[in-house]
């Protein structure tokens, strides 16, 4: 079904362009801003223009930051390195509150598949950053896929004759699950990293 | 949490107010929109300006056009008119692919909760374009609520004195419902308005 409006069309195309939405979302969007006013409209337009034209990556660490360096890499701990995927996942991190290090974003995972190589993501910035920089230990923040793993095992066997202590966060079964519904990959790691109390 | 980054939070709060939307889901368009290139994100600037800009209401029905008479009302046929809430709705109707009539659009519904009154939905025009066209019957399709059933009997009761036939979209069991979740007023409802087969 189409609208045979050509403005609502190409908004609706912008929309569906958006991470996981599809064209009914987008068409909900769309006919949304048209029911706005021109001013609500301008500004949603300006903030689009602003975010891209403003927002950059930390020179230190790739996080997005609106100066050279972000506030994460001014306030934290630069002893103390987590490196992750994306800057998305800092925002996880930072909900802890118990952290107080600073980060390191890859912008991408290895993945022979994608073709994505050593190259393609902020693994030289890091091992600079470990190098010059007086840090301790880097904690290795991928996510627990199959790209994630092999991704923070290629950097640890970079990073290890640098003499930096190398971590892996804890994989185990997450607060409030239902044992029952946990794979067994998950329950392996549980059993295989168990502590004593 | 915060970003501390002030054009994406920007970003955020425009992503917000799109229906439906929460913070979580407009910090993931926001940061998507980052991560476009420029010219995608300027592309989608001049989308909502430009939707904006040229889409109006169409001057029969009320539709949502970029002329002044929408494809529908060019093409349907303007005997047959189908009241609706909102130009959503249009969408939904014209899927079904059975109905060659027009449509007119109320742009809301009479709602004494949130102030709304005869005169802040375009009933008068619907009543100009019965007593001007040849119009043969108008079928009342505003959602099955209360405000929908109040304003489909309020709107009636004007029409029926200029002697054109008023009807209502059924109500009852939709399509492939298990009939044990079907709530006691629908169902009161197919069984009130049942018919023989």
């Amino acid at each position: 079904m189409k609208n045979f409006i050509l403005p609502i069309e190409k908004l609706i195309a912008e929309f569906s362009h958006l991470p996981g939405v599809g064209r009914k979302t987008a068409t909900r969007y769309a006919y949304s801003i048209i029911n706005k006013d021109m001013q609500g409209v301008q500004d949603f337009a300006s903030a689009l223009l602003e975010a891209k034209r403003l927002v950059k990556y930390c020179s230190v660490c790739g996080n997005f930051t609106d100066s050279d360096i972000c506030e994460v890499c001014k306030k934290g701990d630069r002893k103390l390195v987590c490196v992750v995927a994306e800057p998305k996942d800092i925002l996880a991190f930072e909900k802890v509150r118990e952290y107080n290090g600073t980060y390191h974003v890859l912008h991408g995972l290895l993945s022979p598949m994608e073709g994505k190589t050593a190259e393609d993501i902020r693994i030289k910035e890091l091992l600079a950053r470990v190098s010059g920089d007086d840090v301790s230990e880097v904690i290795m923040a991928t996510p627990p896929t199959v790209e994630g793993e092999a991704t923070a095992i290629y950097i640890s066997k970079l990073l290890k004759p640098l003499g930096v202590k190398v971590s892996r966060i804890a994989q185990g079964v997450s607060m409030g699950t239902e044992l029952e519904y946990v794979d067994e990959v998950t329950l392996g790691k549980a059993l295989n990293e168990r502590r004593e109390i």
